[in-house]
């Protein structure tokens, strides 16, 4: 049987996870995959607290070059996260000639090209599952099961601290920042949240999804980027009248035209739609293919066990081959010039106005100048303004700030509260 | 490049979809995928019909044997459908050395064995993505993705007939007998639709998918199966009150004292279940592993395209591979003793009685005689009969169809409309 020896950087969630699977599962792997994976090293700054979490004393090393050096080291898994000191560490494993599976989707989402490259160089494999969807297939689906297809759009839910925090506002009627600090406390939330609920987190994932979809590397700073902090328990509330369930939504779209969109942003979907129950922690990931239609895969996108099942899954599936796959379907990189802003969407809009005659005219009228259809509009009196909210039919995104710009001046609308896409 | 040679058998709606894909888009998977692969034989009964529908006439071979002679081909995708002569085609395709790609869910499910057997002496590969599922990739999951896991847990709605058939009695009030004409009349079911609505499709698919979960075969005659002829718009009416939707499940359980549960039957799940959203003809699997918690899979079941689309996922992972896996991990049958007939459920009984004093009563009776305690009851009165609807706790199914006998006996109760099982 093939032996293989793994080493693991870092023993933090994903780390420990990992390492207990392929020690608890060592001989199903065998039996059932044919190889024989014993975990060599682990690699940590403090050995007392590897320990305490459950590591074997006898792997734990403290310096890199116990791994590089070591010739029975075949696969670095690498679950540090963060992009330094972790790429020194992954450049340096693979120029050793060890194939690399990662959980960390900040450092690949930025290098991919470059750590494929020199993956290349050294004949070595680069695998990628854990940085998306956490337990859910959904990079082995993409480069595995979608041959036969065009991928036309990527839609999906893969931060699990934002669904997490807008499912409990939706279902309690609570608020953002209330649910926020119950979401740290049990920790659903980091302490420093930001990158999770300004949608970094997010696009970094579907700047990976992107990249699979087109060919074409889709880089992060050129993605939309809106997160969901001024989601306001009052937007789900008159959404829920439209049928409508607000979701933190990484979206990856071809057009026709050859251009692309790619974009991370709060978004109202109708409550049937699949996507629209996936609740709490929970992530899934809707797929449109040109043969084989509309697919989703659904699962824990976060977590010890599911993060660390799917760098378990890319360990068993790199010791398997018997020469790696190359990644050869990258392009250049998509430009901001083949990357659509002005897109179309439809918008629910949410103003307060002076209680006056004429406003709702005023308003109506500056949409008529800018071209924007109203699909239908809901007037709520409070105690010194009126709310109204309108909901668009699609239109331009620049036509829609536009309105809202002239709308924002109008004397008696106090102020637009928010404006919220609305994905179909 | 690699240069791959495929031979389709059947071109049918799923063969003709292989085809038109594999045509299609062979450039792209030349630059993607590192293979050129090319259809070199068609195999057909009447020539002139696969033209009009778009085959090549140079490539359309009538004999077997033209596919098995030639040394270009090495991949042979069964897209024929049934038992004969489907699988003698397969056996002699993998003895003159081609790797098999098969579409065909009766005849895999029934001959899994020994085909692998064939397979593992010729050293070739046995790929079957398109068997269950049509378009998602559940196999390749199964398979390559699911290694971190025991699969505790599949639950899924694979057969697209009955699901359009159930959708469409569930969202109009409609008739079991008028949906099925209509359903036959629009091409999602066939004209003789006992494969589908008597859950013999989808045994075959769970037989598959449970043997990958536990490695171990499970007989397709020994999996507990039941259609959905029988259930009536009042259930599904009555189902809504309790928040009940009816759906034709597959289910497969590995129990912890090391037995199974195997079985195809309708069954009312909670509206909120992710299941329950899964409308017309759509296909989704639930899966629950130990590490990864739950997954789910939804997309197209079947279709010219999306079963297509599987069929040329396999054609290229078989293309690319240098050495066919082995599926190794099967072990001797799972016997009638190992699987469990008197599994744990609850139920929903709709009774139609007398409308005379103590008939309630006599019914509680026999429930609390076999231990089978109510969660809640609705009754209803009708011109000459009243209906009653029970909702149970979990019980064994013995002491339920123990229960129902009795039941059935009493002089007030006019008949058992209908039991069916409720999973949570």
């Amino acid at each position: 049987m093939k032996k293989v020896g793994v080493a693991i950087l870092g023993f933090g969630t994903v780390g420990q996870g990992a390492y207990k699977i392929l020690l608890e599962r060592k001989e199903t792997i065998a039996k059932e995959y044919g190889v024989d994976i014993s975990v060599k090293a682990v690699l940590v700054r403090n050995k007392e607290k590897a320990i305490a979490a459950g590591a074997d004393e006898s792997a734990l090393v403290t310096d890199i070059k116990d791994i590089l050096d070591n010739e029975n080291i075949s696969i670095v898994a690498e679950c540090i996260g963060g992009v330094d000191p972790a790429k020194g560490y992954i450049l340096s494993s693979l120029k050793s000639g060890k194939s690399i599976v990662t959980a960390n989707k900040e450092l690949f989402a930025k290098n991919w090209i470059e750590l494929e490259k020199v993956a290349s160089e050294n004949n070595v494999g680069l695998y990628y599952e854990a940085t998306t969807g956490g337990g859910i297939p959904i990079i082995r689906t993409m480069t595995e099961a979608m041959q036969a297809n065009d991928i036309k759009e990527i839609k999906g839910i893969i931060n699990g601290t934002t669904n997490y925090i807008l499912t409990r506002m939706t279902n309690e009627g609570a608020d953002y920042a209330d649910v926020l600090k119950d979401a740290q406390a049990l920790g659903f939330a980091e302490a420093n949240p930001i990158a999770d609920i300004e949608g970094y987190d997010a696009s970094y994932k579907i700047s990976i999804l992107a990249t699979l979809a087109f060919n074409r590397v889709v880089p992060v700073e050129l993605i939309y980027r809106e997160g969901i902090s001024k989601i306001a328990k009052e937007d789900i509330e008159y959404g829920k009248r439209f049928g409508l369930t607000v979701k933190l939504l990484a979206i990856a779209k071809m057009k026709d035209d050859g251009k692309y969109e790619v974009r991370v942003h709060p978004a109202f979907i109708p409550s049937s739609h699949p996507l629209a129950s996936v609740s709490g922690s929970f992530n899934a990931v809707f797929i449109v293919g040109d043969n084989v239609g509309d697919i989703m895969l659904y699962g824990r996108g976060a977590g010890s066990f599911p993060t660390g099942s799917a760098v378990v899954s890319d360990v068993v599936f790199a010791a398997r081959q018997i020469k790696h796959a190359r990644y050869d379907g990258i392009e250049k990189a998509v430009t901001k010039e083949e990357l659509i802003s002005d897109f179309e969407s439809s918008y629910y809009l949410r103003l307060n106005v002076h209680d006056v005659a004429g406003v709702l005219a005023e308003i109506t009228k500056l949409f008529a100048k800018y071209g924007v259809s109203i699909a239908s509009m809901v007037q709520q009196e409070g105690k010194d303004t009126v709310s109204i909210i309108f909901v668009t039919h699609a239109t331009r995104e620049n036509n829609m700030k536009k309105a809202c710009e002239g709308i924002e001046k109008l004397t008696d609308v106090v102020k637009i509260a928010n404006l919220i896409r609305i994905e179909k």
